[in-house]
């Protein structure tokens, strides 16, 4: 635990169907922690980051998360993007979020502003996601053992490679769909944590040449990439499968502890 | 069964670890059918198709076989290619094969001549396939309700999709690595069941591109490509798994039948 780390505020718990949902408060980092109702000692702690003009429960994020914590006894913990969900919004990120909805409306592409909104975004987030792993760790329940992987779409993307490229403890990443630019190429040259990158191959606001020139820069030793035809949502429910199978496979307890 | 199918001869029979490996002639072909100790009815049946110079016996093809059969019930049938394993070999065949050893050997691209031999074998192999698989629906333990499916690597790929462009039994596909020419991106095109293509990301004998190219000429509606850092040999354990969860998700049973 980092000496300066806070303490998480948890601010309501709901059960159902054997997942505890804890919404919890950091400073200002509003997030929820998916757990099993019955406590897996050492099991993945997975962090899960949305896309751009989501939250911490979008629905897709919170589909991955049920199935990974009833299915594979993971802990996961999704936290707000500065502006987004509960957090307030600043004036150049509302700015910049209705010119995403201008351009999206008008038929144009998207991706220039995309880029770098998330990429601003993302540079806020990293520091936050290591705050909330710090004071995650610090927590009993969890404790500073268990394996951590990242999970993320789009702005969640951009996040994870920022985050994994400078943060050891990210040990796999899972990865959906993302519009590329250099900064993201750059800090994918960084990561050496295993990376599981999905593309969906028929996604017209998505390049698909661009998506691999992502997935070769990767400096991964293991690295995967499944291309599924469609596009960004829904994703398939054999690769929100898969993507725990790929957590299952890499994040094995660092210490004495035995998954479920 | 087609009215003119004949009969399938056992020569031999084997069991380990719940699986019963029965080798078999029918007319000029060799083959071998693994399947679980305990009868599924109705689980799929998958044809395997093996790589050129191989054997209905190749290590990957068994692995993959007795992944499948023990994990998840299915019934396995391999058959040697044409001039393969206890096959006679032609003249023609004999130089072929002796012109990819020489290339390879010299450093030379053995793309051409590889695809010209595959291109030859799979025209020959197709009928023997469809003529298998008229023997093996007669068979009372197997039957005509089984969902099929065919998986392959390289020359068995270019066989699988060759039989699949006119054969409405083969109801999904998982194919490995393999040379792509126009003939193979022509068959694609008529293929229309769900298909898995793995590309194995680093192999210097394989081009990538080519490899995208091929996944996209794929008629199906559902289609996945997988890229995986390595090459050809071996695949990874969980690409084995991934296969054979592929073909549990798109081989349902087409009778009352229901798999283990």
């Amino acid at each position: 635990m980092h000496p300066n780390s806070t303490i998480i505020d948890f601010t309501s718990e709901t059960s159902s169907n054997g997942v505890v949902e804890r919404r919890f408060v950091l400073d200002e980092i509003t997030g929820v922690l998916f757990s099993p109702t019955t406590g897996n000692i050492g099991s993945p702690l997975v962090l899960s980051g949305h896309s751009g003009g989501m939250h911490k429960k979008a629905p897709g994020l919170v589909a991955s998360a049920l199935h990974s914590v009833s299915m594979f006894g993971f802990t996961v913990a999704a936290i707000d993007a500065p502006g987004h969900g509960d957090r307030p919004r600043n004036r150049r990120d509302r700015q910049r979020a209705d010119a995403v909805r201008q351009a999206r409306s008008a038929g144009e592409p998207i991706a220039p502003i995309v880029v770098d909104y998330t990429t601003s975004l993302a540079k806020r987030a990293v520091p936050e996601w290591q705050t909330t792993l710090d004071a995650l760790q610090a927590l009993p329940v969890i404790g500073p053992d268990r394996p951590v992987g990242y999970a993320g779409v789009s702005l969640g993307v951009v996040t994870g490679v920022a985050l994994a490229a400078v943060e050891p403890r990210i040990a796999a990443l899972s990865f959906g769909g993302v519009f590329v630019d250099d900064v993201l190429i750059d800090a994918a040259r960084k990561v050496t944590a295993p990376v599981e990158y999905r593309i969906p191959w028929n996604d017209e606001e998505l390049d698909r040449q661009s998506a691999i020139d992502l997935f070769d820069a990767f400096g991964s030793e293991e690295k995967t990439l499944h291309a599924y035809t469609g596009r960004r949502y829904p994703v398939p429910d054999y690769e929100l499968d898969s993507a725990a199978r790929f957590f299952v496979r890499h994040l094995r307890p660092t210490s004495g502890a035995t998954p479920k």
